[in-house]
């Protein structure tokens, strides 16, 4: 049995509790401190999870030499100066999403840990599910085939948040998702943003994003805090089956259809095309069992391994990069009326931890 | 009892029967003839419905005196000449969706009909279903305040139609029905297309329309043709309640939903409305009981009605001249790279029948 | 091409137009005639299918030697006589469910049947829907290895029948499907029938079927004409596999579930059981594909078959003797208070038709 | 504010430490010892809800007189002996269900708590979640009108318990619930039980129970430990309208149905009823929200409620009694094949806390 890494975890509001019980219960963990400036916040959650100390201070975590990591979970716009500090501390850092507020900001965090040495790691939760775990090996194996398009809904009755609108507050997780399961990660051509404020909360609360990718695929995001039904629900297609991912549906949530169009590609004039070589496949459905263990628990798992291993984890700084590029990309989309904005390529320049 | 008016079907393919059998069971309409160039077709669908005549030149049919009304129900792309001939000839004209191929076709049918004091209809037929009358009442009678945003999606494994992509095909249902119920019909600022043809088929298989009208509101409509699975549904917020039509559930079609977000709108700084003026309402939920009618039965009665008190229909070529415009600036932003477009107001020198 | 066999239907009310339009569309059957005392009635079921004779004397079907069977869509009550006429006349005869309304009515009709030669079939759609032939395949080929329980579930609102109670208007539905699937037929040890009358209506509105089977295997029915929610749910749990039929998800009908619990028979001592020998599977789900036709045209292509090859078909006068038995035994059992009523074995000197 | 009563949990397997949690969160207790005889397993527990006394025996729980009441989730067959040292130790006792496992077990801890004076409660813990806390209001309200009929399935691949069979292991939650919605509780004239062991595991795995009630009403279980789908839904049907709960909806647990049957019951001859008296009623379905609360925190407030009100719970030792008569009744009618085994009246000389 390999010796513990210690961890602290930095901020003790929404996310920090889950965060502390997973690093808890961990056996490649020490949860070391909760730190956190309302120290008796910080106290409620040591006290869910018995004895670990409190500190009010980030410096005590970031003088600790005994402490490996930092799990960062403050308000979006802190992560930046908490992870660079942590980072500049020689801490090994996971970061709630999303990594940073900006793209500039998350670029100076991955270059940072990149020379550093240093394992950076975003929390995109969700990819830890047993259920996305899973489409991912099925992308990889091919049980799809190449992938047409992706279609993600997530909407409810949600809190507008007082410092971000609904792309950025939701759309994190469908495009780390996205991200995750797409060989080579999210790389899209451009993005196109549509938003509505109807109530004038002062900010999108309904929102829609439209992604082209590879070649003459599409991804397409809604969000929505508005929405008095619950739906989280994406569909995959590929070229020979399509998956159905519902998460709120926990007898089933993955199903793969046998099911699909075949176009011959190679016909010599669009006019046979039309005429004769157009299939459809209508064969069986096909859901698959899911292991059951909690997402914070893998991650937790992965953050360790990467340390250790001296390699990059599966959500890495970069992954989160390409998530906040879109997001930043949407962001001036939705400043000119949805027109496309190209993304920029990602950071030629850097190599990934080593 | 009024006597019956007499009414010829023009094109014996898909639709036509439904036509004929319903324009056959009503009491307001005696079906005189079945016309198709395909004399065999027709006879087919005149044989279903009993002793009715079966015609292949549509002269007969335009030059019989005692036919007062036709139903096209040909290919798109013949309806502009079919219509003008009929409406020079005198007769009022129902019109299979779309009305017509383009803008301009639908322009100078609908002028036509204005012109000659004739009735011109859409069927656009969804909008006759008891699921649509009752949200159009509920809308009317204020039941879900203001509206906020509408969601509409309608994907399944769909045929790829030879002549037409997935916008023309599936969304004039969407937009006619959003015409039918907003009080004075669907006028958009602008609308913005996002389509993908990721197999290679000539035309886009999966799209995304995004419709911004009133003060901030937005209409989002989701075709695609590649999806295994089967959803139709619509989510119209408002800001006193929200409706979500499950077209799929037949046991709960209809939900209407007391739950939504209050902002209050007066107050005086963002700051303020940030920290206090969100509240969440979670009332029930409740769905109405709906009556049981097919849709073109209704849609036939109201055709004769309308003829009859000489008035302008329903879903009149107006109507249809809304939906019309939206999927004409839908394909205008398709070739644009999703740019948004505005929409051209409708027809302000035309009057309604009379 | 075989010369078609000519069939009339007796009886034109709420099924006959449907056994008249499936046997007029039928490339082994030409449509003879309609019969009802209702000319009027006979007349309408005629001209839904074009040129068929209408008859309203059923001698003039009897004696017409050009007529090789009858369908018998007449109230359940007068099965047995017009079926024996039938049959001494010589002609094959196709049952709508039930049989007979007595279990001696019913042994009448086959030992007819058997002793003339004739088909004897009844006309149990179900057992010709696409859903239940795939689950016939799947018990017969194993998939679901030895069967441990059958628990099926008819509930709706359904009209209060004027002569009889819930259980004979509803469960010969489940009973015939169950002994369609069930690799011998069904063939019960006892049934034990509980009902209840809660408005005072004069017979059981609600009911339910207890049938012990084979070697500790258990059929459970419930039917209910009060539910306000409409459940077609059968579930048949097996050593292998569990397959769930939810007749009212047309997207998926057939479920079979690779789950299930494992118990080791051979051990030595029940505390040895206890202690060590359950296990659990969670496999995948699989939902196959299904064909899709009409029931009552496959029925009709069987129906003609068995005449054709000489042979009993699928639903033949003993499997409808099956579904009998239980019925009438759980009348009894109704009477006394839910005690469990014994089988009698069926006809033991009875041949199939050869 | 109030005191806080102090209790000690017995227990610390499967529920215990729900209960611990639950108690611990209380505004009403103070969690004061958490007992069992594993003293490893008893630290686990407190160690999750922060500074709690450890015991590994029960007489040190018992001659503690600063603790007021047990919580007891220890095996069924161990409630009795603990329960019955409890209460001549003075402390009032809650019980996990079942109270206990045989009725006369029950009926020595209900004669005890009653001649002390004590709170004796059974923790019915369905009881208390918000569903069917609403079910009873609306239940009251006469929202149903009179009960007709109960169906109520709790299905799923369940554990196979080594001491009791699936009617004592499921069927206390659906029985609990029934005796806690219908006025005056369950007081079935007669209870009959199927029940079947495919599996040859020792014991029923499969359980029907038929339960008349009130005047022609019925109530029926279906518990299943082989189902590979899980359903947990109850219909109450009533002659006003008929309420479905759906536990495994999250987003609609609650529907009443305005829809059912009416029937003259005054009419003069069974031949007119038939002809002219049943009429439908197909009105709005309605689901009313829920608020949000855990169960066993509204339990543990009603029993410290009775406690310091001096009066009975609301699932006080005679609902529990009610509970188990039924489930010893059924295990009789097990063995007699089914037949109905008449329910004898709750204890009639004793007097409810006071």
């Amino acid at each position: 049995m390999q010796e513990r890494l210690r961890i602290a975890i930095i901020g003790a509001g929404y996310w920090g509790p889950n965060l502390a019980r997973n690093f808890h219960a961990s056996p490649d963990w020490e949860l070391a401190a909760i730190c956190d400036l309302d120290g008796e916040r910080a106290r409620r959650v040591a006290d869910q999870v018995g004895n670990v100390a409190v500190v009010t201070d980030l410096n005590d975590v970031l003088t600790d030499a005994a402490i490996h990591a930092v799990a960062i979970a403050t308000p979006a716009r802190t992560h930046h100066a908490i992870a660079l500090a942590a980072l500049r501390a020689g801490k090994h850092v996971v970061v709630e999403k999303p990594l940073a507020d900006t793209r500039e900001h998350g670029d100076a965090m991955v270059r940072e840990a990149t020379e550093r040495g240093l394992v950076l790691m975003a929390d995109h939760t969700y990819c830890y599910t047993p259920a996305v775990q899973r489409i991912r090996e099925l992308v990889e194996e091919g049980a799809l085939g190449d992938i047409l398009f992706i279609d993600s809904v997530r909407i409810n009755l949600g809190l507008i948040q007082p410092d971000v609108d609904v792309f950025w507050d939701l759309a994190p997780h469908d495009l780390s998702i996205i991200d995750f399961i797409l060989p080579g990660g999210l790389r899209p051509r451009s993005v196109s943003a549509q938003g509505a404020d109807p109530l004038g909360a002062g900010k999108a609360c309904v929102g829609y994003l439209t992604i082209p990718f590879g070649a003459g695929a599409i991804a397409h995001v809604h969000v929505n805090w508005l929405s008095p039904t619950k739906i989280r629900r994406m569909v995959i297609g590929g070229t020979k089956q399509t998956l159905v991912w519902d998460d709120l549906n926990p007898q089933q949530r993955l199903s793969i259809y046998d099911r699909g169009v075949d176009i011959e590609r190679q016909s010599a004039t669009s006019v046979e095309r039309k005429a004769s070589t157009v299939s459809y496949r209508l064969g069986d459905t096909w859901s698959p069992a899911l292991p059951e263990h909690e997402a914070l628990a893998l991650m937790a798992t992965e953050f360790a391994a990467a340390i250790r291993e001296e390699r990059a984890p599966r959500t890495d700084g970069r992954a989160a990069m390409r998530v906040l590029s879109v997001l930043d990309a949407a962001a001036v989309s939705l400043r000119a009326a949805g027109a496309a904005v190209p993304i920029e390529e990602d950071l030629p320049d850097l190599e990934v931890v080593a």
